[in-house]
């Protein structure tokens, strides 16, 4: 690791798309350290696709130009065993990849085993349990909501993948199994 | 029928939305008359999905910047049986829909059986009757490819729809339920 990489923050916005709510959140990595910055959601009415695809789009640029993030990361998306759902949601996701790259910022994609494992340490997590560990790993006074939740997820397994795993594993922390945890015995609310 | 419909042309661009091949088509509609201006298609490499999806978009920007058209009509995809192709299909979808409508431009949808009813007059032609019948209603020296003539079908579908049927059916042409045929002789090559 190089003395730039622990000083100057790479900003990193994750993005959960849905076609409904679509949850942002953005995170400061500082050498080992991550950081919250922002989180919320984008959330389109119901009505002709067009118009929602562009409020995705919209959003996500407004996003980007208020908070400049320099990486993106994007959870890949749930096939639905419906197929109709399946097309809706990725047309959600194209918009909101589209809101990425048309500020050129590069795209990394993620699945949603590789956020859970990545901050829970279980790719079945719940969603509870993500909304815990990111509260815990982002030093949060409270959970935040289950879309932003993911977003930030996503954002942070980014910084793990993009950091190495090594690099992470600071103070307080341990790894186990390729594995960030914040010490065991916080994994849990008792 | 107000006289500036008759006597100002509406640029439409159809869209038939792939992830590897977009067709793209461009028609002027000045009062019952068609006339076309431009096909082709947007192709895309194998590579990561942010990099296509950028490429559509930019794609689908640059059509717009060059032709300057009014209006926007956009097929509608088919539904794969596979569950992960209809996603990358959905994607691409948005995309090319967020070119469009970030150019301030409407949006209108029509499902192939739309396009077709609408160009051939019946909703499971095959591509070589659009293909034949787009040449046709254009006056075009040879039959567009087969991308390039989806596109240029949705665009006359829109033009059809949008002028109302009873536009449409000027000198040469007769109406025959609901539909617009260029006179019954000439519907298919002998």
């Amino acid at each position: 690791m190089t003395a730039a990489s622990t000083t100057v923050a790479t900003r990193i916005l994750g993005l959960d798309p849905g076609l409904r709510i679509t949850g942002f959140g953005l995170i400061d990595r500082l050498g080992s350290q991550l950081r919250y910055v922002a989180s919320g959601t984008i959330r389109t009415r119901d009505g002709e696709l067009p118009g929602r695809l562009r409020t995705l789009l919209d959003g996500v640029r407004e996003v980007i130009q208020t908070y400049s993030p320099d990486q993106v990361a994007v959870e890949k998306v749930f096939v639905n065993v419906n197929p109709q759902s399946t097309l809706l949601l990725g047309q959600a996701r194209g918009a909101v990849i589209c809101g990425a790259v048309s500020c050129d910022l590069p795209v990394a994609e993620y699945t949603a085993l590789q956020v859970k494992q990545s901050v829970v340490g279980y790719g079945k997590a719940s969603k509870e349990q993500v909304q815990h560990m990111v509260q815990r790993l982002l030093t949060l006074p409270a959970a935040p909501g289950p879309d932003a939740a993911d977003a930030l997820a996503c954002a942070i397994c980014h910084a793990h993948g993009a950091a190495g795993l090594g690099a992470l594993a600071g103070a307080g922390t341990r790894r186990r199994g390729g594995r960030l945890i914040p010490g065991l015995d916080e994994r849990f609310p008792r």
